[in-house]
């Protein structure tokens, strides 16, 4: 059977019509995606996130419940296209889904993290998961395990504050490397890729130059392997937005 | 082999590591969402969608660019939690993943809708539907192929106005047999699964009450099969809201 043909037919046996395809998605699917509510989700000095409720009984007695938002585009978890920090890059309505979709490598950092709250990853970091678990290929994603969104919900202390930012990030040299393997797509459980020890965002402005997208604030990386699922992170289509809010999911074998 | 051994494997083969994997996500992924900009999206009478593009070179010289935006939680394509319309019931957070990632199948009334702008879907679609694909097995994704979304952004000719609405929608007996059938999630092409002859919401109204969740403006659903697709619906994790904008996606075999 050729490739392709062998491949269509996987797809169908696992994601298509077999019939005990549902209990297979009911029990691998997980959610990498903080709730939005009012007071959680604002990088200190963006727009606040707002959210207006009506609901209750309408003029025709009967039930009904909406609202309106507002905010930032890079409230909650979000992504940020190239176009936020590269002039003339892609927007988030603009991405290929095929960089928003793919198997995806969990590089943890999390004891790192704890003994040190500013930690900043390293390429030993990077070395070690490839000597644990093979060479990371060309075009995956990539998402660092901090442990930092267990801050969520505590502004001051998940963000820092506007004096004194405190966070962890990525060296310089460790996005250098995600660069040379041309990675599709880079995350975080935190709320920047950079570090907060440098304020100047080299490490968002060399992935935006290099077109590839950043996820942060992100949760519950530890329930990914280091290698094997599959990351789908479905930003809203906001126009020719700089990022966008996003929800981000995983299959898990 | 066991089957939950089996399935894992297909999985890590069709979705994980193999080396071929990025061309299959490639040529396989259809995005089924409109764009979001100012003027295109807004349910008349509903809260305005709005966007504040803020981009330019900053004051340290470097580019720049983000935006915040404003509407309400059913601008665009959206979905409705069954909360929409029925009190208590679960909210655009709460829906559990295994509702929003599943086979899809894709109910074809584009010709019918041509003819007639009012066209009301009848149980006969999906006799017929049924006769030329198999039955629809529980807990399906089902699809309403309308072709009304050929009139996005011309919102008067979309939605129809206030005094007059415009647009396919759902019978009754239709929509009975979809709850019948434990359906996981219903969306369509056009503005409202209600008929705009009906302006009292009874089709979504059973949904909710069934727990239901409903799919709204969507697009490009000639691109999919009858069967054998797989959806992935995702909308943003607004805390306990009626409904939020979602990205819908499938990956086709």
């Amino acid at each position: 059977m050729s490739r392709p043909k062998l491949h269509g037919l996987l797809l169908a046996l696992v994601l298509g019509s077999c019939a005990s395809a549902p209990t297979l998605y009911e029990h691998r699917l997980v959610d990498l995606t903080h709730t939005v509510s009012e007071g959680v989700a604002d990088w200190p000095g963006e727009p606040t996130f707002r959210y207006e409720r009506r609901a209750g009984i309408g003029p025709d007695g009967r039930w009904n419940a909406t609202g309106a938002f507002s905010g930032s585009e890079l409230s909650g978890t979000h992504i940020e296209a190239p176009m936020h920090y590269a002039e003339g890059r892609r927007g988030a309505s603009e991405l290929p889904l095929s960089q928003l979709v793919g198997p995806v490598r969990v590089i943890d950092v999390s004891k790192a993290c704890e003994d040190d709250p500013r930690y900043v990853v390293q390429l030993s970091d990077l070395r070690r998961h490839e000597r644990n678990h093979g060479r990371i290929p060309l075009r995956a994603i990539v998402l660092v395990h901090t442990g930092w969104d267990r801050h969520w919900g505590t502004p001051d202390r998940y963000y820092g504050t506007l004096d004194s930012a405190r966070h962890p990030g990525l060296s310089l040299e460790f996005a250098r490397e995600l660069v040379s393997r041309k990675v599709d797509l880079v995350g975080i459980d935190g709320p920047s890729l950079d570090s907060a020890l440098d304020l100047d965002t080299p490490v968002q402005r060399l992935f935006a130059e290099n077109n590839q997208p950043a996820l942060e604030n992100l949760t519950g990386l530890d329930q990914l392997p280091p290698l094997g699922a599959t990351l789908i992170a479905l930003p809203v289509k906001l126009d020719r937005a700089g990022g966008a809010p996003a929800r981000v999911i995983a299959i898990v074998p």
